[in-house]
């Protein structure tokens, strides 16, 4: 969670949401990103969107079978579905999002019985530097 | 639709699992994809949202407001979040998806307080021809 926050901290620098996200397989990082929607501009190039499929492009497959994704905020019902297909073990996020979380929140995706795959979930570790991240960054652009 | 249903059945072809889109706006295709999971691989890989991605490429926009996005199936729970990020104004599909549907089943995206954009919604223009793409393409490799 240290790395997803130094990601965070980067793109509040580069102008984008602080949100990062990292890819790990027994303790190796796999992949790791920030949030780029603006720079590219995509609006789908969320921090865990582009982990994921750097993850998948670096092990060569389409599922990350035994992989965890830590990311510094709760993911949104897009992300959460790409987690479900990229079949992610564990995922650990930090500040948890009621306006736009589809965790905890709204769509809830791993609790639908359309939902394919749901990963063991920890939330929480690292939340009061996020949540700070993510209130400065805001504050700052109004 | 005709143009997605055409990517659909060429994904279908390439072994991938045949699901086509197309985004349009006012009447001028900017781009289109077919799922292309399998063959980069990536799990995110879903036409709906490589459709989206190429769009704002194209246009050179994370908004893609005034844009229409036509799809063989319903989206699913990632690419449904992924249509509202981008602001998509109308969202055409063919078949719905009872299993991996993420509109009218599941997690009700565009239903939830949490998203922050619905747009206009069209189901059922050639449900016909996709659905039976879909049966064919999964009943050859049982």
């Amino acid at each position: 969670m240290r790395q997803a926050l130094l990601l965070a901290e980067a793109a509040a620098q580069a102008g984008e949401v602080p949100i990062g996200a990292v890819v790990v397989r027994d303790g190796v990082v796999i992949a790791s990103a920030a949030n780029e929607t603006r720079a590219r501009p995509d609006p789908t190039a969320h921090a865990e969107m582009l982990a994921i499929r750097r993850a998948a492009e670096a092990l060569g497959q389409e599922r990350l079978t035994g992989c965890d994704l830590w990311v510094t905020l709760e993911p949104c019902a897009m992300c959460a579905g790409a987690i479900a297909h990229a079949r992610i073990a564990r995922l650990y996020y930090a500040a948890s999002d009621p306006k736009g979380g589809g965790v905890e929140h709204g769509a809830r995706v791993f609790d639908q019985p359309t939902c394919h795959h749901r990963p063991e979930i920890y939330a929480g570790l690292g939340e009061g530097e996020a949540a700070a991240l993510l209130r400065d960054f805001f504050a700052a652009r109004r």
